[in-house]
């Protein structure tokens, strides 16, 4: 292990994290607040940004590296991010504040705030502008580094060998990745404009617009998006949140005319289908509450793009829908986003490759001597990504089910342990029962908060780089 | 497919099956209570049995063949199994006597009967045997059939190659099989005598043998074993439960002295050691409700042993246990029982193949260049049954959610649905909810209950069967 390269590399996102900064410090001092929080915190993360940065280190770099760096990244910005919380004097205690940075940062949009419309714009402002960082460091991860180790982003990268990958594809990705934050920074603009449009302050606009850019969550409001209760600013959303949770190759297509490659996507067929299925069977289940179908289309299909998009925002509080609404929301919950975009869970193409593979199993059984490959795409799935795409999902059950283990401890129900775990791994936001889209985390124990805001990181970085820097021989210098 | 050649061993079994009738008709003899309900069943059912059998077709039979008549012979044995509980009267729908027997002959141990103590002897000991009987099927099925889609029972069949194996197997089984049946026999009788000894009536303590034997969980009593109050009995029955949810195969080794291997075998630690360690939690959990240690480890270990073994006896009413233990039990109603034993779940060896898949993932992510193999018992585990492996646990939970949207259809909360069908899947018996130990699923709609019997039919094939059974490309003659 080069754990010198590692800290070299931390030291220079963090020096980048204490310019950003700077942005809610601006917003602070507009609205006449105390700057003091993002004072301090700039200071001490510039200090010791700059001494990390000047560490003298070999240029060795491979997989191993990779992992760790990303992992570490997280978990240093994620400690960074809580600090204007804790010197701001409004969160009561320091694992709240690393719990809502964390939230923020992996785009869960979980919350521990009981009152969110008394803390400072600034404050606020910050905790939105996280997901919006989240949600760019997950582009870099899905289209750089997780491609070799699952599901490959076609188009952008061709990140097809092992090795010393992410230094390879660094200076590889340097053009696509522009495209890339070009695009991202395009529709939350647009995104904005068009909220402001429809009747929402310009503040209120970015705050949303961030939330939906990183499928967050978070919103400056306790009803979430439903304190605004427009009809306008539901399907603004619902549709920038489907923009967002698709695979942003599509728009690489787009931009490029490869109209026929994006029809070919079967992943982006598998989402929409799966949308489109869900806010069916949920329009018919609460069909009895609204006064028409618009309005039931209108707070379904809000939900099912909220959830699936691993977003997480409310216009309603579904737990009072009838149950067959919340097991619905719950599978979407497992099923998440494409690959390739700012959104959480297991992914759509995930899934759909494990489908594939059961169909295979089945055939093979009836037909023993056929062999048969898998597709996607029209292209063939290797079995070595077959093999990491189920150990993945395995893993993820598995980290869930120790997540809900922990939130049990505290008394609380196994709904509401299972799916507080769920909606921590899965980066979406509300859970069930304590954790429901009116409540909050504030009721866990310490130890839980911390425990739940490492699910997070674990979820987002997709497992594995977690697991790298937890298991003990990758620490071993050979 | 051959179907002639299907629908004849399924006569032949069926036949059987009548002839096994005339057991619980003695009883109700016995008992002075009305015989009408088995005779009728005998009546009609030899009369079916003896058309089926003799049916003339050619002895083409292949791994296809196979499924399909495991498949069918479950399906048609469940259905003759309802029909003497239909014909008595005591059950208000065709879909309870169908769930019923079910549950009895898949050893799950649900029950839509609110007061068990109401039915008379005759037919309470046909739903028992129907769990002695399932239990005896699986121990076909675990060391004959299902070896070659997953993990091999190792020593008591080499059924290695594809092809024709169930036409293979059954010539090379007979004396296996002979010794595998004394075990079952002589283990069940030991039992019945040790609860005799122990206070129970005859009658009870075959009751109690049954359940135990199949690992079903149906009692005579509405408290099941905890009316009898007895840590004599409680003892008894955990012990019992353990010898049988470890691999049949082990008292074969021991039967010919080969103490080494037992020691060898890596899922039989695995499976002790997570009995003993949620055992160990759970104690400390409860140890607040019981008067003493002994007391509290007396309650814990019975617990432990019971959904482990996917038995589902109760002594207690856990539901008012600490959340943790309920979390816990959870966990170990996924794990299972060891493979080629009579309990149901995933079983402990895949999960034990599933952990050290992940182990190997991590460590190729640190060592790319390194090849790994899985090994189990000491013998490398091929590449294509860790994807076998790896796509059932796919499987297994894409089948419990399903299960569960529909068991939410009829309103059932989320953790209640959840575990009803996995306790269906996993061949349990009691779930969270109104289908905790102290509950039952009679308030259970007809079609959920139609489903469910049809998911503890999945669960206790180990899903492929099914899977084929309900494929297009199986029923295309070719």
């Amino acid at each position: 292990m080069n754990l010198k390269v590692v800290l070299k590399i931390v030291g220079r996102v963090i020096t980048m994290e204490a310019f950003v900064l700077c942005l809610p410090l601006l917003i602070a001092f507009l609205y006449g607040e105390d700057i003091t929080p993002f004072m301090i915190t700039i200071i001490l993360v510039l200090f010791v940004g700059i001494i990390l940065s000047s560490i003298n280190t070999s240029k060795e770099f491979f997989i191993r590296e990779g992992f760790f760096t990303v992992a570490l990244i997280w978990l240093a910005t994620g400690f960074i991010g809580s600090l204007p919380f804790y010197f701001s004097g409004y969160f009561s205690s320091f694992a709240d504040c690393f719990f809502e940075s964390c939230s923020g940062l992996t785009t869960t949009g979980s919350s521990i705030l009981t009152n969110i419309e008394a803390l400072p714009k600034g404050i606020l402002f910050w905790r939105s502008l996280t997901h919006w960082l989240g949600g760019m460091g997950v582009l870099v991860l899905a289209t750089a580094l997780i491609p070799t180790i699952g599901i490959r982003t076609k188009y952008l990268t061709q990140a097809e060998s092992p090795g010393p990958v992410f230094s390879k594809l660094v200076p590889k990705q340097a053009q696509t990745s522009k495209i890339l934050y070009a695009i991202y920074c395009v529709l939350t603009i647009a995104e904005a404009i068009c909220l402001r449009l429809a009747g929402m302050p310009w503040y209120d606009s970015f705050i949303h617009a961030f939330g939906t850019a990183g499928t967050g969550g978070f919103s400056n409001m306790n009803a979430s998006v439903g304190a605004y209760n427009s009809m306008t600013i539901d399907m603004i959303i619902s549709v920038f949140i489907l923009l967002f949770s698709i695979n942003f190759a599509m728009y690489f297509l787009l931009l490029t005319r490869r109209f026929k490659d994006i029809l070919k996507s079967d992943e982006l067929r598998f989402f929409l289908a799966v949308v489109f299925i869900a806010t069916f069977i949920v329009c018919i289940n609460i069909r009895h509450l609204y006064p028409d179908w618009v309005q039931t289309f209108r707070y379904a299909f809000f939900q099912v793009c909220s959830l699936i998009s691993t977003t997480g925002y409310a216009t309603a509080d579904w737990l009072y829908w009838p149950q067959i609404c919340q097991m619905i929301f719950i599978l979407l919950m497992f099923c998440g986003a494409c690959a390739g975009s700012t959104g959480g869970g297991m992914k759509c193409s995930r899934i759909l490759v494990m489908f594939r593979v059961i169909r295979r199993e089945i055939h093979h059984i009836i037909h023993p001597r056929s062999v048969q490959v898998v597709k996607l795409d029209g292209k063939v799935v290797e079995e070595k990504t077959i093999h990491s795409i189920l150990t993945f999902i395995g893993c993820y059950f598995l980290i869930i089910m120790a997540g809900a283990v922990v939130v049990s401890l505290d008394g609380f129900s196994f709904s509401e342990s299972f799916t507080a775990a769920l909606t921590c791994v899965s980066n979406i936001g509300p859970g069930l029962g304590a954790f429901g889209p009116a409540g909050n985390f504030s009721t866990l124990s310490a130890f839980c908060k911390y425990v739940l805001s490492f699910c997070m990181i674990i979820g987002r970085l997709e497992i594995f780089p977690i697991l790298v820097l937890l298991s003990p021989s990758a620490w071993k210098n050979q």
